[in-house]
Parts: structure tokens; sequence; C-alpha cells
């Protein structure tokens, strides 16, 4: 079924700083597309199958911009290091267990059972270097109808020995995972994913680079998340003018549509490379506190154009939540604009939740808002249990409450490209 | 029954560098107070009746230094303002409302429920100008046996009419609260509770400080949140050299034991005036990132021996978990060493897990670890929801992931002086 309609209290934003709010509506989806939200069922769709959701919060589908599942079983542990110790210490270690497929499946399953009950509508996903294990998580999502982009992730250096792939075998395996994706899979998408330039030598980078041209795939990769990080890749690559340039040089760079996860020391460095309509940036708010990394400055890059959504980036952040994304997004505008620099406003709840539809979901396609000829991704969040003394609130003031208070709770219903999950 | 042993997993900080993990253990309590942890029943506890928590965790309750009960109705809404706005446009409309004790019942009996269920054991709360509400609440918190300091807030200026007292008035009305809470209650505690310094003028700052003085009571009262909120009172207090020293003049800062609010901005300004036995600085991270506040220095606080406990501050913090507040406080110091001053290291889970306990806990009592002799404050945690394929955790890792990813889970028992509240 992708024709119906939603019965509920209605909530988007199209513009970063304009919402729509409508209580008591009616959201049409025909074949899969937003017809439009109408105060009672126009005749002409009358016939349409209706979902009653009277009383609930019906908003568009999330998206996450950048997830790493093979990081989630470890999810609010080791919070106490810093980036380098902390992939090291317990990031690589685990990842090398998904060599073993039996243990991927197990964990896989738990990724993506919560993943499909959250409020994501679709992710791009970082597994392991493992092909078996993260053809096993591709089908998982697959059986979901679950839009993702998933990458087998590529390292040749730099790694301990049991993360490390030999060049050839690493480009052979991306090779033999992209083929084999694209053969067996509607919903799931492969993407190169370079882990980051420390981890890939420049043969390695150059050759991803090319599949991703040759196959027309995206690329997904990690940038300047860390003062030390950035220190190594100036000595990996001296020639470049920065990290960004690095990557650029490589062709990893926006030749492609390219998510770059975190950038919270491009600004004043390598922005102008970012501002690229291939390059997104995926705000990681949650990871760059925990790991002690620091704030982005959203504020510029989201007043100046830059295609900024938001990550979960798991396990670096400890919850899947794109809810939690959007309120920990303003928490650390906040704490930029207080600390850094007074002349970045602080983002607004709308502006962050912006972001984590319109803004982020434009990476997979017309999404990420209810205007008229959008794919239908949307969820349905019951805030009923939200117990509270307080009336008559907005639409928007009960979808941020519930942003804040209920970021972890399983939606009531998840509709993914016009279909219906549940 | 107050004499009991508890089988479980068993989590403690005795020191802000040293925990105590005990799996599968047997925590001993006898007439109300820690006898000790053991791997087997000493034969001498053998006729004490046993609560089974095999495979849950066993810690010390949590300690909220800071709280509104009057503003728990909003918490996670109107998160866009700062300070003196929030409190004029939303907080004080609301705070309104409670000179309707039927309203006040309503909401009052919201809060009392999730407090009870949260992880905390003892908490200082802040309820309104309003009498007969302030005793509606400290009846319900009386009736579950949770002992709470409550404060009948004070507010003689600089506030909007419906929420201004006479001076007089405010006096006689603390005066008779006081005497009623005394005469009434056994759990609950009357706290004196000057709103802040611009809310109340120096005759009545005065005359509580007299009858805190005059009836044993502590006092709490906010410090040093906001920027504005300090230049504000320099313009009310032109004689004293800041904020904590015009409390400091009135009598409100440390002749009676006193709790301070945020402190924000008080390291470089006025933090030796904190250096008193009798105060409390209560750190409330969340609600000092929500409403831009900027973010405390707990690192210094913490290593020179100042009393530094943590709080939620309902409703610019948006939970009343104090395991949110322990984490927020970790993940604040790390923002704090990154973007203010690298010499001051983040904070350990360690370190603010005692903070919330053993370290709050002293404000109350000899409370908040499980050391010999100690008052038993304890709950019981169930963390068998949190699916992962990581085995064999131990404890300590298992109590820190908790508090990242359950932080709002009601508690499995709880048990509070010694008493089985559940």
């Amino acid at each position: 079924m992708s024709s119906f309609i939603i019965h509920g209290d209605v909530f988007y934003t199209p513009e970063k700083d304009r919402s729509v709010s409508r209580a008591d509506s009616y959201l049409v989806v025909a074949d899969g597309r937003i017809e439009g939200c109408f105060d009672s069922i126009p005749d002409k769709y009358s016939s349409l199958s209706l979902l009653e959701c009277g009383g609930k919060l019906v908003i568009p589908a999330l998206y996450d911009l950048h997830v790493h599942a093979s990081q989630y079983q470890f999810r609010g542990l080791w919070m106490d290091e810093e980036l380098l110790s902390w992939l090291n210490n317990h990031t690589f270690p685990e990842e090398a267990k998904y060599k073993d497929t039996e243990y991927a499946e197990k964990a896989y399953e738990i990724f993506t059972r919560d993943l499909y009950t959250s409020a994501t509508g679709r992710a791009c996903i970082f597994a392991t270097i493992h092909r078996s294990a993260t053809l096993l998580l591709c089908g998982m999502l697959e059986k979901l109808s679950m839009p993702c982009f998933v990458g087998k992730v590529n390292m040749d250096r730099n790694s301990p020995d049991m993360l490390v792939e030999d060049t050839d075998e690493s480009i052979n395996e991306t090779l033999a995972y992209v083929d084999e994706v694209k053969r067996r899979f509607t919903y799931v998408k492969p993407i190169i994913t370079p882990r980051f330039l420390p981890s890939c030598s420049d043969r390695l980078s150059r050759s991803l680079a090319a599949i991703a041209l040759r196959e027309e795939l995206p690329v997904q990769s990690h940038l300047s998340e860390n003062l030390s990080e950035i220190e190594w890749v100036a000595s990996l690559s001296p020639d470049s003018e920065n990290y960004a340039d690095a990557y650029r040089r490589l062709g990893l760079l926006g030749s492609r549509k390219t998510i770059m996860a975190h950038c919270v020391h491009s600004f004043g460095r390598e922005e102008e490379l970012l501002k690229n309509s291939n390059v997104y940036i995926a705000h990681c708010p949650d990871s760059n506190t925990n790991l002690s990394s620091g704030i982005m400055p959203v504020r510029y890059f989201l007043d100046n154009g830059y295609k900024t959504g938001l990550g979960s980036d798991v396990a670096g952040g400890v919850s899947l939540s794109i809810f939690r994304a959007v309120t920990d997004a303003v928490r650390c505008s906040k704490l930029y604009y207080r600390l850094v620099d007074s002349s970045f406003r602080a983002l607004s709840f709308n502006e962050a939740f912006y972001m984590a539809t319109k803004l982020g979901g434009s990476f997979f396609g017309r999404l990420g808002s209810f205007e008229e000829g959008y794919e239908a991704d949307v969820v349905v969040l019951d805030d009923s249990s939200i117990s509270s003394a307080v009336q008559d609130l907005s639409v928007a003031e009960r979808v941020e409450r519930y942003a804040y208070l209920e970021s972890s709770k399983p939606v009531v219903h998840k509709i993914v490209g016009g279909k219906i999950l549940f």
C-alpha cells in the first residue's frame, strides 16, 4: 500500500526558520509521495485507506548520516577516553570480532532491530572490513525494507594487524561487495567507505575513488574530528594543504556524493573545500562531546548553505536516536556560543529538526518534508506517556518536548518510501 | 524492616578515584546502616531476610541537590531561551499557577511519583512562594517516606506581580511554613529558600538568614548562573565584592549549611568564599547548557576540596535523572577541557558518580557509600533490557553503561534510610 491517509497532529519544517504545525489534520500520500495536508479528507482521496493516529504526532522520519553498526554493542561504555586511544583499546578489538559471522549475526540483529523501531528512516552505515559480515547486515536491513547505505570499511595501514587488509585484497573485496549488494538488494545500497585517511594508503584511496566513479556510488568517511588526528594526517600527507585537501587530491571529496563525518575543526582551516554541492557534513554532537573532540560550529555551516545533517555516530555517540542528536546539536551550539564565539547564535530547535529531516534527507532523495511531491518517509509518535499538568501545547511544542524527553522510545508507525513498515 | 541483606552485583565509590565492584555479593544492612559487603552471608547475619537481586546492580541511591518541583510540568519545553527571558516568559507564569491548590495537587503528584520511582534517594527541592501548595508537596513526599528538604520560595521584588510577596507576608508565611513542616512531618524537612538575590530585598534576606539560624535550618539558593544575572546583582548590591559576597553580607552564605546552585561563573571571581565547610555547590550541567549559561569548571572545585554535588535543576535541566546529571557532568567537563582550559582534565565517570553519591550525599548525613556505618540508601537496577553481544562486562562497566543508556528508567528497588520503599 503506497496510497493512504494519516490522521493526526502533523509537524514538519520546510525551512530552517519555519515550521508547519497542523493539529487534527490529514496527511495524504499517493503512490508513495506526499499530496498535501488537509483539515478534512478531500473528496478525490475519499477512497484511500485511513491510518488513524488521532492525538499522535505525525512527523517526517529522521535521517542518520553517520553510524557505526559494528560499534552498537558497546554503546555507553568506556567513555573516559579520547578518540585515538578509544579506537585502539576498544573499537578496533571489537570490530575485529566481526570476522566471525556468528558473532556478527547476533550483534547486527540487535542493531537492526533497534534501528527499525527508532524514528530513523534511512541511515548511512559503517560496518567493518569484513565482507561476509557486512553482507549479513545488508540482508537484515533489506528484509525489513530499510533503505540504507551500508559500507564495507577499508583499512590497509596504521591499524592493528587483525584489521589491516592487504591493499589488493581490500580493493577486490570492495568490488565483490559492491557487486553482490547491487545484485541482491533493492532497499540497501553500497557506499564506498575508507575508514579515514590514516587507515588508507594513497593507492587504496585512489582505487576506492575510481570504484566510486565507475560504479556511481557515494562515499563516506571521517574528517577533522580530533586535533591529534589532524596532526597525524598532516604528517601522512605533507603535500596537502589540509585534511580535506588530502581527501580531495585522492579523489575522495566531492567527485561523488560524499558524507564527511564530524568536521569539528574544519572552520577556519578547510571550510571552503566543503562548499561543494556533493559534500554533506554529518554533525555528530554527542560523539564529539564524549570523545573530547570539541564542538562543530554548526551556525556557520548552516547559515552559509553547507549541507549539514546529523549523525548519531554510535558508539562515540551513545544513542541511535536522531532526536537525541537534534537536542544535542542545540545544546552544543549553545555552549559554542557561550564559550567560543558569541557571534555564532545558538541553533533553534526548528533549525536542528530541519537538519535531521529535510537537510539530511536530501542526501537520500526528495525527502524529509511534507511538501507536495516529497517521498513519504513518516513516523508517528505517541507522547501520551509524558505526564504533565500543562495543557494546550502546540504541536510544535509537543514535538520539541518529545525530542528532549522520549528520544529513545520506539515509534508507533513508520513509513519509508511510501511503504508502511509497521 | 531495617535489617536485611541484598544479594546482587554491588558498586560504590568510596573515593573520587576509587570504586568498589563486587559481583555476586551480599550487602548487609543492620538497623538501617551498612555492615559490609560479603562473598557469602556471614553466620551472624544468617537470620536476616534476603532481598534477592541476583544479576542486578546494587548501588547507593543518588542525591539531587537542586530541583524545582514546580517546573517539572514544563520539562523539555521552551529550550530556545536564556535564563532571564525563560524565567519571565515561562517559569514565572507557570509557578504562579500554584496559587491554585487544585493545580498544585495535580502537578505535584506527577512530580512526586516520578521522583519516587527514580534512582534519587533524597533531594533539595524548590517549590513556589505558596505555602499551601508547598505543604501539599511535603505531604505527598512524607506519605512516600522520601526524606527531602522542601523550600517555600521567597520573592519580594523584581518579579511579576503575581509572584511578588509583601516582605512581612513573605517572612510570616515562611515562619508558618517552617512551623507546620516541623510539626507534621518526619521525613520531610524545611529549608530556607530565597529564590536568588535579585528577587529578595535586603530586609527579606536578612530575616530569612535569622530564621535559618534560629530554627537551625539549611539554606538553598542560586549563585552566578548567568552573566546577565551577575551584572544585575552587581547593580543591586554595589557595595559587595561579588555575588557570593552579597549573600555572605546578608547572612545567607555558610552561616548554616547552604546549597548554592550553579556557580558557573564563580571560578576566578568568588571561589574562595565557597571554600566553607557549610557550603555545597550544586552542579547542574544540563541546565547550564540548555540555558546557555556556560560550563562550571568542576575539576577545580572537586580537586580543591569544595563540596560539589549534582543537581537535575528541572526544568532548566530536562530530566529528573541524576544518572543523566552524572553523564552530563562528564560531557561538560570534556568540553571545558577542550574549549576553555586544557589544564582542567575531564571528569572520569567514577568522579561524577562519586559526586552524585558520597559527596552530594554528605549534605544529608553519612550517606552515599557502602562503607561500614553508612546509612543505607540503596537502589537496585535492572540492566538486562540493554541488549548487547558484548559479554563479560565488569560491574563498574555495567553501571557506566546504565547511566548513559537507561538514565530515566524506574529502579527495581529503593531503600532510603534503611527502609525498603519498594
